[in-house]
């Protein structure tokens, strides 16, 4: 008998996307749905970005440098100085998403057996990428009751085996919105210290923090050659689509090793790599008013959810995401039940299941994740059917 | 100490690119260099599709579905129709270029430790895939005697054991540009069978055969289940830098699998599937106007080439390249000496040193593979040099 392999059989599905032929069946049926399950904004690409794509002048689409086009990367090193990250343009490989640059992280760093240590709730394709290089995902539960801050490190100290190789953080985090201190990350410093391990920063939302300032991996003094820097366009932009992330990092071996990856896929794509080089001269304040409007959205999102009956979110710091506690029995079936079974004015919403974002089974059965990629109507409406369908679910706790 | 992966290690540096920095110092003292090093064609890429990025419509870079966008889906698998191909848009998941199309098949088919066999000489970056999939590749030694024709089936048979999973081909074949015949391809059924093994075809250079027709694996009958098609727009339209491919397949277990490691990524480029749908579109005479570019090309290289003095050149009958055995000691220290040392009206030529193409060490040093991705003339000048260059090169035999 022919078979799949043993990894392909493991990984899973994605469990944000699971939920998609529901929602598709709700459309059909013509509901209304409002997306706050996947992380795709509805802010506009820079009319910048598009305008270079537009005008991209070239008569071949050739393949690039595979470290990407050396005028981004310088590009690309100004912003990252902009920011106080100290790199220079040939520390700085251009991946394809920062999806890409997590695979070369775990490829080039893990042998399959090795382990990594994630705090969860974690972004659920950590997992994909920990599957496919062979690799262990080791959790280390942060709670909602403090807003999902750095669990202490001693519950890291506590995972650590000789198998352990890294540390995978995401700040500000994605589910949990949370923004990790300058205190917490010279905590991280100190067990990566310890134990010699890599640390990876995935700093995807870098751009997207409300209250104190983004402390990236990249400020920590003295563990240059620990530190992965994984990035990516898609949300500092609003430019999903475009597949174009970074791998930085000063150790110069690591360098050298993601590169042969990098050369393996030959290259990522060029027209995407015009629209991020275009992004770095968009003007100072561009931040300024995506940032207002992501705060606006955030604002009345948690206090929308924290006015409703035995409903918890605490105020995420950063990211566009938010994680709320449910009177909920278990949160797989009631967000496939708001879509298959519930309406309010012919409109219902669509959430992220928080269970597939924990590592541990049994853990975010009565939390969801939501999405503040839609604008404020759109958002009370959203709040709007929530909140009638927590009064009529019939798994209703509390 | 901090240390890389052992797969980080055993992870080979591209072959064809490792000779760059000898081709930039050349270029710097003012040097021609003539690129037949790299699959980088110098046909436009056609305006049509050019025109399709100039004026694409979208105010949000959005992610696309996983496995591509629909429309672009349903494009394809009329393309493929038109070719004798019968799939369906949902058999076919659209790869951020034919690369990923090939991790995928390995990651979805073969787990660390299995084993997959490809005929010798082969692209080189099937190691690379194979490393980051942790599988081994077994190499079938194909001869430049007899034009690198399919090995005998009895090579394959010996080659067997209980770990061997796939048989890679790519069909018209880079770097032999050997072109597999129905009988070669029904050769490979009946050990695909009889092993009960996947068949992975890389038919990236389907539109370019000169000689014949192409039979695509997809042709078989019988092993629907076991074929996996491999496919990139890079060549068939230039289009190397837009990294779009495609992983086509009718086994729906082995499809669904692919699509978890899809997700994992979550798309491909969106850009560049809109100028992938607009090269469907293209008039029926485009490839026509390309192969007899290609075809005159190849005529010319073929002849100069075997006009040489101990010189051997099989006429390949597809793709843009062709093999050759040179009367010198070793490929890798002549690819480079053409670049430092030699010159001919301050003129060299760049080729890629065969040994890279081989899995089994001590195999191809006095062969080189030659792209003719120039024109006629300026591949009349590389030849001139090439030429020059084995009557002056310190280390030639014969």
């Amino acid at each position: 008998m022919l078979q799949i392999s043993k990894r392909g059989d493991a990984m899973p599905a994605s469990p944000i996307r699971k939920l998609v032929p529901y929602a598709e069946a709700a459309k059909k049926k013509g509901k209304t749905v409002y997306h706050l399950n996947i992380g795709q904004p509805d802010i506009e690409t820079p009319k910048q970005m598009r305008d270079a794509i537009h005008k991209a002048d070239f008569t071949i689409l050739e393949y690039t440098h595979s470290a990407g086009l050396e005028s981004y990367r310088k590009k690309l090193a100004n912003y990252y100085n902009s920011v106080g990250i100290n790199v220079d343009y040939n520390e700085i490989i251009i991946t394809t998403g920062g999806s890409e640059a997590i695979l070369f992280g775990f490829m080039a760093c893990l042998d399959p057996g090795d382990e990594v240590i994630i705090p969860e709730p974690f972004y659920a394709n950590y997992n994909g990428f920990a599957i496919a290089a062979g690799v262990h995902v080791v959790p280390v539960t942060s709670h909602i009751d403090n807003g999902f801050a750095l669990p202490p490190i001693e519950e890291f100290e506590k995972k650590i085996t000789n198998k352990t190789k890294a540390i995978v953080i995401c700040n500000p985090n994605n589910p949990t919105g949370y923004n990790y201190s300058e205190k917490e990350m010279l905590a991280l410093k100190e067990i990566v210290v310890k134990h010699n391990l890599y640390l990876f920063s995935d700093e995807a939302y870098r751009e997207f923090v409300y209250d104190g300032k983004q402390f990236s991996a990249m400020y920590l003094k003295g563990i240059e050659n620990n530190v992965v820097l994984m990035d990516t366009i898609s949300k500092r932009y609003s430019a999903c689509g475009a597949r174009i992330g970074a791998f930085v990092t000063k150790n110069k071996q690591l360098l050298n090793t993601a590169m042969k990856f990098a050369q393996m896929r030959l290259c990522s794509p060029y027209l995407e790599q015009i629209a991020g080089e275009a992004a770095i001269d968009l003007p100072a304040d561009y931040f300024d008013i995506t940032k207002a409007e992501y705060l606006s959205r955030r604002n009345l999102l948690v206090k929308r959810l924290n006015a409703m009956k035995d409903v918890f979110c605490p105020n995420p710091g950063g990211a566009f995401y938010a994680m709320a506690k449910l009177p909920i029995d278990d949160c797989d079936i009631f967000c496939q039940w708001l879509l298959e079974h519930f309406e309010y004015n012919n409109e219902t919403v669509m959430l992220a299941p928080a269970t597939g974002f924990y590592g541990t089974k049994g853990l975010g059965t009565k939390e969801v994740r939501l999405a503040y990629v839609l604008n404020c109507d759109a958002i009370n409406k959203a709040m709007d059917c929530l909140e009638k369908a927590l009064q009529v679910y019939p798994g209703k706790t509390n």
